[in-house]
């Protein structure tokens, strides 16, 4: 897969883990004290609305700012290679003799790489500041994505209540639609993430099923 | 800051943003379609519930699976290195001369580094699969810091409907200690993330406004 094609799945699992795991829940939990649809449906839809948002716009935002800021430490090595040539070359051989280059190799080779101020900057930043160069047009796409996988991922379970009569049948057909979704989706999920996939699946289901458990018991309790 | 202290301070955000935004537009929509605080209260604590379970367990789960994704590759990497070490030589070779370093001297640092298997293996991790070694025991810390943070940013936005008598001044006193809470958050994230503090203010408040706002007018949209 493409670097990009990677990214891209990534985003899609992180915005349909939360999608189908929250609204699943959330539905699940007032279908334990509520005897008709109709809140259920209000409420679920405003948590969609509130979670695509809230993680698509988020991230968007988170996004950006992360592009900002790796431009803002890109300019100040830019400036201390002006500057302060010399401790910035310093700190070149301070790395490679960190990965076990000798003294006087790792001078040549700070030597031979400070020829391109570019090269020199990107070197700082990948292994001073450890960080990798964000993609610069990716923000919007991300957040579009994870928004529109959370919807996805929050009408399955919130659709059973739509066209069931009651909310007890509504909680089953949601329970029963949400777990066969989150095992494809947990089997699809270990394959791309490179898990074992018995383990991986087990993980997301798993992980639906408590939440749904615990705003169940909690809705009840405090009704 | 010490490099653990910026994880914690990062988990912190990461529950907060969602808890002070999620919680807040789901009550805030609800209050727009009833009148009483009751069924409020119930849908705000199992989504809290739901969100603190999905985001702590879920974090905690893929952080697992982090450490183990990283183990596989360091595995592979130290394979490469027992049975085609001269491919792998001349991958270290490739990425010095990518960075700007003769080819000649390429291979004098290739082979320095090749003399430690452990920096060896560790180089190609950082600089092949450009992939940074995550911590191996801050799965469990990290979960249960995003699982807090995202209880007491939502208990922020709940806590007025409980101690109000109807939903209308509910929301109003919502909207005020969410807002402020919201304000008081994004300052100090923009110091932390080193963003342009007012900006950065605004972006997070507005998050949360325009979540809230869509939330609440879908829910009278639907209802």
């Amino acid at each position: 897969m493409s670097k990009h094609k990677i990214l891209l799945v990534k985003d899609i699992i992180i915005g349909m883990s939360d999608g189908l795991t929250v609204p699943f829940a959330l539905t699940a939990g007032l279908s334990g004290v509520l005897d008709t649809n109709h809140l259920i449906i209000v409420s679920g839809i405003s948590e969609i609305a509130a979670g695509c948002i809230s993680m698509g716009l988020g991230g968007f935002l988170a996004g950006q700012s992360e592009v900002e800021h790796y431009e803002t430490l890109l300019q100040r090595e830019y400036y201390e290679i002006e500057n302060v040539p010399h401790l910035e070359l310093k700190e070149v051989e301070d790395i490679l003799m960190a990965m076990g280059v000798e003294e006087a190799l790792s001078k040549q080779v700070a030597l031979q790489i400070s020829k391109d101020k570019d090269r020199w900057a990107e070197f700082m930043m990948k292994l001073e500041l450890e960080m990798e160069k964000p993609a610069v047009n990716r923000a919007a796409v991300s957040a579009g994505t994870i928004a529109v996988s959370y919807l996805v991922g929050g009408l399955i379970p919130l659709f059973p209540y739509v066209i069931m009569h009651d909310s007890k049948s509504g909680f089953i057909v949601s329970c029963i639609t949400t777990l066969i979704s989150l095992v494809i989706f947990g089997y699809f999920k270990s394959k791309v993430t490179g898990q074992p996939v018995l383990k991986g699946t087990i993980k997301v289901a798993l992980t639906g099923v408590i939440a749904a458990a615990a705003a169940y018991f909690l809705a009840k309790a405090v009704s």
